[in-house]
């Protein structure tokens, strides 16, 4: 097992709140890491960094942890160049919506579909993204909805099942039929492939009854529940969510005071996703509401091709510090650590002995970069596990 | 002179609007271009493609015109990284401003500068920009101005003498005095070198006669004149570069309907920067009115290390899309073809026969992924004068 030494860096991003400074980031200036195997072994001065076998120069730039993007919906076919046109242009557009990924993705080889997968996978690893949560939700039948979560185990230990998605054309007439097929034939299907079971609580897709149903029958089946939440309308979810000790409220872009209060006094993380506001032209969820209260917040892309297809977190980083309230600190720390918390693990997200060694290089000299040069892909390295990839 | 065939297109953005079809782009599915030493030769269905020395395949990607942006500051030194930061999260921060850079470009080497521009000129070429202006004005003497535009030209053709940025420190108790440097000594010393003058009218800054003056100056000398206009505020900048027939006003975020007239009037052009309203929280231009009373608008990014350090026009064209109220073939035609009006260029912009053969390819089937997938990097391939450079 070799060990690396990362010297020449100008911002380190630990997360180690131990460090304190005023920031939540832990910052060390000047720095260095040491990679050993998969992990990190020491952080500290640069002058005072041990030998190591190896040595990488940083050239005066920042090291954060890799971004941890845990939510995403990643297995799919086709996309809706089409559908977002026409909205962005003012012009109807007739088709559209979750149904037709559900009808492409269902016509979709399995090869096809693992092909798209791992195309964004390495499109994500290339602007710094290390660790990613993925989600079934476009196959709504047994079959689909297993083979989804199989393909995507293959490329992350971070699978949700989320059959309740949509109510699927096929069960328009009954859609109590499909809430017992979600947590009946379908979750016994999908429940082996999977960490997580999500739902998508809003008005016209599930009601927080129904959510409710389909989380607890998750949970007896060993699955940790998270929740697509308030994002369109106020609603029962978010409390929902809080009162199953959901590791994650997604979205979280409509909230009554009742809903901050819930969250501040749980373990459940508010996971804000700007890149759908951005591509619905929708309002901004309010971030320093959240952070004030005393919420974890998250931030990740909702990478799908309906409302947010973006694989970037440095650009979510860039609009939740322009529109969402946040500090160029407070947005790279959830970008990092509020993801790893939104997943309920400690050994990603921080830069301390111990953590698994995944870093990425900015050509930058700092982390304040990534919303000071908005657009810009600045992502110079990425090592995933101690290897580097990028 | 060897020719190449690029073939197996998905969507070439040719913007010629003879081919018509509802979009301003010229669209051609399925299309081949041909490049014949540094020139465009020949486009059209990729089935009828003539035989060439050399093939490329596309890949069933798309095509287009490489970016044209027409405003940036890139010759200068330092940069702002606290001044954003404090700004960003609402911290007061008693220096900087443009003095700040002017500053640090003035105690900067000329290798130093040139190896900082040729940096960015590196980073916007990756992002698919062909054809980039650039301005002196953090250099506010005589020496400095001139050093900044010698050094600009050994990179473009589209220099601007902008000595009349700031009243400099220096003559804060005489801006009579400064404008009097502007349009004397200065611009002797720097109209050799440049192709274009450019004043910041703004409160503030210089006043609708001050930029008269200077601007009427710079074209005795040769230069043509072009505006920051009507930024910050309402003012008779707009109705100045039409009454000048600047070839571009820049900015145009404060405009009366009189402005709007004024502008559709004439052959200047409205460039928009929507970077600049990104970064300082400012509220955007309104991009739809232009167009609508029929104004040429083109998008810029506005480089510069104060209020707008982004380098990329994809980030620009997804702004333009999400909140100013483009269409996405309207973004995309503004930051190619619009980018060239606004330099007065007819020999880039487009991908006709007998124009300059430089193209982007983009890693997505169309040009409306420029907007579709926010802030993910796009560009794949960059011919620059017919040798490919990326
Ligand atoms: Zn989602
Ligand atoms: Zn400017």
């Amino acid at each position: 097992m070799s060990s690396t030494v990362i010297t020449n860096i100008a911002t380190l991003v630990t997360n180690d709140p131990s460090l304190g400074r005023g920031s939540p980031l832990g910052l060390i200036q000047d720095a260095a890491v040491v990679v050993d195997g998969d992990r990190i072994a020491w952080t500290g001065e640069s002058s005072k960094a041990p030998a190591t076998d190896n040595r990488v120069d940083a050239g005066g730039r920042a090291v954060l942890p890799g971004f941890v993007d845990s939510h995403s919906h990643l297995v799919f076919a086709g996309d809706r160049t089409q559908e977002f046109n026409a909205r962005m242009s003012g012009r109807a557009y007739s088709a559209g919506g979750i149904r037709t990924t559900v009808a492409a993705t269902r016509a979709a080889s399995d090869a096809e579909l693992e092909a798209n997968l791992t195309r964004y996978l390495a499109e994500a690893l290339r602007q710094g993204t290390t660790t990613f949560e993925t989600k079934s939700g476009y196959g709504l039948t047994v079959e689909d909805e297993a083979r989804a979560l199989r393909l995507a185990a293959r490329h992350t230990d971070e699978v949700t099942y989320l059959g309740a998605h949509i109510v699927p054309p096929d069960f328009a007439e009954d859609p109590a039929g499909y809430v017992a097929l979600v947590t009946g034939e379908m979750l016994d299907a999908c429940a082996p492939h999977a960490r997580w079971i999500d739902v998508f609580c809003e008005k016209g897709a599930f009601d927080g009854d129904q959510a409710r149903t389909i989380l607890t029958a998750g949970r007896a089946k060993g699955l940790h529940p998270r929740i697509h939440a308030n994002q369109l309308s106020y609603g029962p979810c978010v409390q929902l969510a809080v009162e199953l000790d959901a590791a994650s409220a997604d979205h979280c872009t409509h909230l009554t005071d009742e809903d901050v209060d819930a969250l501040a006094n749980s373990s459940t993380v508010a996971t804000l996703l700007p890149g759908a506001e951005f591509s619905t032209r929708a309002d901004w969820p309010n971030a320093r509401r959240l952070l004030d209260a005393g919420v974890t917040v998250a931030l990740s892309t909702d990478c799908n091709p309906g409302s947010s297809f973006t694989s970037s977190v440095p650009f979510c980083i860039a609009l939740a510090v322009r529109d969402m309230g946040m500090t160029p600190d407070e947005a790279v720390w959830s970008a990092t650590a509020g993801g790893a918390r939104a997943l309920r693990r400690t050994d990603i997200g921080h830069l301390t002995p111990g953590a698994r060694a995944d870093l990425t290089l900015l050509d930058a000299p700092s982390h304040v970069h990534l919303s000071y040069r908005p657009g810009v892909p600045l992502v110079a390295g990425v090592w995933r596990r101690g290897v580097r990839e990028i």
